[in-house]
């Protein structure tokens, strides 16, 4: 492997979403997920709902390159690569103050939260419009747009765990939102309530949803219909 | 199969949009919807109209890994997932004080209506623009507004019946909208009636529009020429 | 075939557009073709030029499950549906007045017209943004503006003959617009000449355009390259 | 062939972009281009840089029929076909006056033109939004920009040779722009200085952009890699 | 090879995005890259994150049939090409009194540069809309925003070498971006910080982003996973 390819701070993160080929080797993919695990890699294996993908991995790393390697040894299983997300972990510019422990927890997350099983994924980006221009907007304005937005989302703690990966420069969009949360209409409801915020209602350009279930990497083999002896029978 | 996610109230709605493969099993599809059905899942199989697929399954039920099983069924059954929905049945937030009979029937509603057979999709979402904003509407406007429109579409009650779902968060439009009728003309009058509404003038923006004819499984099956021996003769 | 599917007024219009594969079956398509039109189905072949599709049908018929079996027949005769168009025929809610055997001619056209093979296709919206909004307007006004819209094609009579079909709620655009006119400049020119009307200039969003030469189904399958022994050499 | 299909002024024109397979039969394509000049057709190939196509061939002819076969024939010799443009040449409603010299190269090109090997194509139409709406401008105010459009051009005499077909109703924007340069940065030079008129700056809206080298056809294949015996060796 | 077609000033520039195929010949690709190095060609290898591509070469060059040689080269060695953008360098027209040195530098770059391995490319246009619309400006004020934004970013000196070519006539977008970095979170940093210069955030529209890393050819192709015996250990 070459020279290691690091943020200054936080992860890499890439989603891959993948359907299932009649080649799909679920041995091979078991050895590719223990083998990223292995390096320090955090892998979340999700069960995604509907024709965009079957499975969906969430993958949290430092190396660039251990991260391309982990794409890499998926698709050699026999796993078609049909959309993915390119971001990082970061600290929002809005984030000062934050104590050092939620800081930490936002650049380096630990995933999955526990019990918490009905996941969704979508990228966003801030309009530039005119009469909508987010960016054109002082920072103490967007400031109190964000913490107006950041209480409305408060409201779901316990329900909702959310993550916002920041991908200006190296995807479509400006941001990833992945949620985890307890039931699915929760989902629904965070995102629906959120729209009434002022930084959704002017601002927010939202790109495409995914919805799915996250499992042990068994529960999501087996749900997808990817056969062979699972690992934990062997 | 993992532990169930479940709405809290509600079902999970996915509707499956699908061409036929060389590789068609009908006895697997059977199978499958049969499989579905002893399990509580609603599957209402449509022969749908043109390039877009050739049957839609839309299938409600409350584990969404169970929901996940059954595309993954018919997707092994030979069948290719061109297109899909995800949703979730809901209660509007302007349907406050309606008889418990109806709450219950848009929650958990039994599908297909009898004698309604022509059928349409469409997902749509509320327009965040300038000058056409919905969402930063006060929530009487937009109640007096909705008020409105129902009542447009109720002229075509005994006529239409409509089956409203949520999506914001779970898929790429804030709601689907499925559409049952008597006549496949009626699917036309109505949904262009309603688009004089302002609900839908000003403020809505519409997907991709499939129709197609709800039938028997078997119907369903002969129409897309999917052959072998149908169950009901063996 | 279940229960008839049938408008309670008009027929059921399929455009469907084909590729041509290297299974294409001459002899398959036109008895699928012939079993259309003995079962009253009225089919237009057409050659269209570029990648878009190679064969063009247009199919009019009473019963949805009936055009359904159409497009089944020929995808089984190996042709690969690219594109599609679903409507109804229609009286426009303008068409008040209109002598009962025009407005049959709308209702029940017979096509192709005799000597009109130049041919295109194209669906279109009416706009519904500020200061564009079609649907805001009041009756009188949309029914001017159609008015106008009519006289400037009436210029265009013994030329062109158009057939506008409804897809509100059955497909993504209100309308469908087929035109059949005697050289090919004549497309061009009305559709160039009618875009400076108001009601295409201020309100009009229009779809992709295919274009093709009406024909026989043999000058059209030999002119895609469908080989085989022609029905009219057997 | 059927009665031929022919504009009652100038010719039909058709780009055909396509990428090569596995199946590329080199003498079968010369044997097409050879045909197809036989009858009078004009055929331009060109290898074209990047992933949207190899090979672009403009066709130019009078019978849409004989166009038609010209696309069949190089489908057949194993050239995929994955875009294209379907236009006529005409003379701009702005043209009146034209010598009548003039006005024959406009509807009856003769391409190649010489040593200008730098090609390629964009389609394009004119807006019809609010505060950019071409269509709604008076007749003398839009001669007036196509006026100082054509200055601006016609620096460029000598470096560029442009041929504006018209394709409003016979394909997705209103004209094909085709341009045949000395260089390639006078593609790049044009097409930047004509941003700056009002004609482009308010009411320009460009399709993709296509980019390759003219050559003979020879020079063509063996830049795409269609080996075989060329015609020259034979 | 015919004639060579070569801009008047500076390099063509050919992004290539490729994804491995299982015919990929890693033997091959190592031949194309070494023949158009011997060609005088540079070219940037580059391992991509994500769905869109596997493998990205920037090409630079003099002739267009060159590039396209190498194009043609690589698919014949078992990659296929889903992406790809057309450009040229360039002197901005608001770079005059630029040292000639930095004039050659922008015109005839030598890339990659050392230990800048993190990188991203993407397309942009500036916008031509009511409110927004960057063409209508006078020259000197598009000079003054583009001294801002080149203000902005020389703050990134050391971190970031940015390379902008320009594609207005020559592909979709009027120029292309490619970025060269030293940390991955470089590349959102500078992306992210510049989008808030006036000529970004009012008149700046983006493409897509792609992001990767940059290695040798042997690093990138075992990233990718392209086996064979790499062309060091032979």
């Amino acid at each position: 492997m070459p020279e290691p390819l690091i943020p200054s701070t936080g992860l890499g993160v890439l989603h891959l979403f993948c359907t299932v080929t009649p080649q799909a080797d679920r041995s091979a993919i078991e050895t590719a997920v223990k083998a990223a695990a292995d390096d320090d890699l955090q892998i979340v294996p999700v069960a995604t709902l509907g024709h965009k993908s079957d499975i969906a991995f969430m993958a949290l790393g430092k190396d660039l390159w251990r991260l391309r390697a982990f794409q890499t040894a998926i698709v050699a299983a026999g796993l078609e690569l049909v959309d993915s997300y390119v971001s990082l972990t970061e600290l929002s510019e809005y984030a000062g103050g934050l104590p050092e422990a939620m800081a930490q927890a936002r650049l380096y997350p630990q995933l999955p939260p526990e019990g918490m099983t009905a996941w969704c994924f979508y990228p966003m980006s801030k309009r530039r419009d005119p009469g909508q221009n987010w960016f054109a907007l002082p920072f103490d304005e967007r400031k109190a747009l964000m913490h107006e937005h950041g209480t409305s989302g408060r409201k779901f703690a316990g329900r909702i765990i959310q993550l916002i990966t920041g991908s200006t420069g190296v995807d479509d969009y400006e941001w990833g939102v992945t949620l985890f949360a307890q039931k699915p209409d929760d989902l629904k409801e965070v995102v629906y309530t959120m729209r009434f915020d002022t930084a959704s209602t002017e601002y927010a350009e939202f790109g495409p949803f995914v919805t799915g279930a996250v499992g042990t990497l068994d529960d999501v083999l087996d749900a997808v219909g990817i056969t062979g002896t699972p690992m934990r029978d062997r």
